[in-house]
């Protein structure tokens, strides 16, 4: 598989923060992992809750763990309770189902990594990650 | 307890991928264990995700430990989920209440081991592991 | 206590891997928490092994912890390792007993957060780590 | 990073324990991951204790967190007990510091998982992992 660079993590952390910004979104944490699971940057806002990043964590690690964004991890976790707790239990950074943990996939398709953000509502929390990814020239597939 | 041979599980290993390829199956990951919980032999398609694996192993840890196919436990879980989640909690390597964990039989019904299948549906999982456990000769019992 | 902005968090991370890069460093990992042990920013350079940010985590995460910077929690594991290992058991994010994490001080001398560093050797993660915290306007204490 | 191939792992395995057959050695277990820390392909041969597998594992766990072969590791934990204690607790895999856990390597020196055997002296452990490796076309790099 390619490799997320630093630089790209940081394009995407800048760009996520800059578009949360400018739609006065609530104070987020912006979690970039790699394709191992592997942090690879992150930030959280001034304000922010103190499990806040962890939240941003799991809805990236679930993403990377899962190979789905956290949206469709959420349907599952709702169809099938039983079957999704199970699974969370196995996970080693959390599993976090709902929307705002989106795969970062490089131009062949690609999962080199994910991000999860956490603050705002999910659909917010989503549309800033996938801001990001875009920014940094990659493909955001939020599930 | 008669024993699981290595030559048994590389059995089910091939020809369980090879059903799975037949059928155009997503990629898959399976797991074989002995009648002790311990890892026998395993293989990962490529493309699985990060933890497709550690979802095959809980799904025969749990048939193991429970002494019954994971289809069985799916029931378990979804008719008494307090009971269910405490169990997991004890489970070394995690319990995964869903289809594709398959016991494995000798001529005289004892458990021998356990198959854990994970990538596509859980019928298609559960298809595979039998279709492996049969090819080397023993008896397959899904729950 | 006054806190920690990711303004500062994210001048620490430039300027300590700016640092690395002056003095060729092997590739790092840097992790920014804040006085409650939340991530506040981090990066890990490309080529960091899997568990290296864990790593610097724990290094941060210990030294908040432990009001104390690593450099001098691994005296306290060298003296009194059946204290330390108890210690650690309890730590949400691990405690790693060499030089690395240090503290972050305001000009009243309060914790306001801490810096691990981990990837070169631990003199030298400490002095990536402190160059930043002082880049930042703010007092190092390594332990 | 370019990635290991099932086909390249089922190599590995078939030839290490072809080396261990042949040399006589006592019954093996044998965990190939990939560079993500996920379980590739496995075998335990018959006749091995309930935790052999788990230590083959955590001695190729080792080998990828650290990005280095087990047995540089296991001078680190014999130089630095307090810090290797730390560092293992955060590992999730465990971490064996012994000889027997080699780095797979391609062709451009990229780490694309690791091989970790267990059951027989840890040269001999050692010695059946890296001749796995180079049957499979890859570099072993035992630390």
């Amino acid at each position: 598989m390619s490799e997320l660079t630093l630089d790209q993590a940081q394009t995407i952390v800048k760009d996520a923060l800059a578009h949360a910004r400018g739609g006065k979104f609530n104070a987020l944490a912006i979690v970039v992992l790699d394709a191992r699971g592997a942090l690879k940057a992150s930030a959280a806002e001034d304000g922010t809750s103190l499990m806040r990043w962890k939240v941003a964590f799991g809805k990236a690690y679930g993403a990377v763990a899962w190979g789905a964004g956290s949206k469709r991890i959420e349907k599952l976790a709702l169809d099938r309770p039983h079957f999704f707790g199970a699974v969370t239990h196995l996970a080693d950074g959390g599993i976090l189902p709902v929307g705002g943990g989106v795969l970062i996939r490089d131009k062949d398709n690609r999962i080199i990594g994910a991000v999860g953000v956490s603050g705002d509502t999910s659909d917010n929390d989503e549309l800033a990650a996938s801001t990001g990814i875009k920014a940094a020239g990659l493909i955001a597939d939020g599930g």
